[in-house]
């Protein structure tokens, strides 16, 4: 399957020589990454892409001085609602309402469920479910990176409450779950890039119930 | 680009029609998710697969009754380590330098940092990083089907606590995360196959930081 020899090349690559990735490969990958399914469809996450060098330079000490950081060509963060709010919630059924064209009793039946109660829930808690979403759109996003031929770093390395302070997140409702820097290997620097992908055999992992 | 091609294909089949999908289909999907990446390449996880039609019928209950517990051919059930152990910890280390063949200083130093900092962390933390992990892989699953021309129902909607006790999952210091059902969708009962994907716009998901 080539899904599969795309995640056989693809690694999270340590080095990069900071050549400019093309628009038309980041639409595509964030294009994945808006398509990622989500809980109750809800998308709760946001995407920065980061070109400004400036910007990248300020989160580079936060993030342990890798130099993917800043040797990338756009820095994505992606970061996840706060918490759920009666306004988010009711955003996404109304722009689903708007889409389709029509309400349908059990959908608003399902909006007042939600409604009942993921706002009443821990903040810290939802924030941990709405991360698990922003996931999703990652690792779609990790995948259409080596679709097109463009190396990504998955990367949690990095203090979140310092990259939200950075980009000013708290304000928007928002904190900074992961990053993966875009751009092209440079394999004279990169430690990883000769390294056997190592992976938990298959008997490790998987547990069959017949 | 052919991915985003299956990803508009793919969706949330809501009623599946008990066809049972090909091993080889399968073992293609588990290997995606297997070669998914993950923080410092713990794969803290295991993937149980569920082909008997009991544990099903077990399952359902708890989880809303839906159908497609029981339509779908296999039920994957993505479980995250309830913790971060050092043993858990140093398993992934040992096995990465039997694969390559050599010990690393750098390598064996960053396996100290984990080992000092993971297993003192609390339980609940430990197992919300380790569940994002999950979804990484989840997420791979989910697209690798689609590759197959499988449907996959990404499903939150079960009691967790209900189905650790079904599968017998906190024994083996796991907790179910997220569910994945393949199989293949039954359109005439399904009410969301032929409704519009709805995605926010990407002005709402992205911000540019030029």
């Amino acid at each position: 399957m080539e899904l599969l020899d795309k995640l056989n090349w693809r690694y999270a690559a340590k080095a990069m020589n900071g050549e400019t990735v093309a628009e038309e490969k980041i639409e595509h990958i964030l294009e994945a990454a808006r398509l990622a399914p989500t809980s109750s469809g809800l998308q709760p996450f946001e995407i920065i892409v980061i070109k400004n060098q400036d910007v990248k330079e300020q989160i580079k000490p936060v993030a342990w001085n890798q130099s993917v950081i800043t040797d990338c060509s756009h820095l994505l963060v992606f970061a996840a609602w706060d918490t759920y709010t009666a306004d988010r919630i009711n955003h996404m059924f109304d722009l689903t309402n708007d889409i389709r064209g029509f309400k349908n009793e059990g959908w608003e039946n399902y909006r007042q469920m939600l409604l009942n109660s993921y706002p009443q829930k821990d903040a810290e808690e939802n924030f941990n479910h709405a991360a698990k979403q922003a996931y999703i759109a990652f690792s779609q996003a990790v995948i259409a990176a080596a679709f097109e031929g463009v190396d990504a770093t998955p990367l949690e390395g990095f203090d979140p409450a310092a990259v939200d302070e950075i980009l000013g997140l708290k304000e928007k409702g928002l904190r900074s779950a992961v990053m993966l820097p875009l751009g092209y290997r440079q394999e004279d620097k990169d430690w990883l890039v000769n390294l056997v992908k190592v992976r938990k055999p298959m008997n490790e992992l998987v547990t069959v119930i017949e």
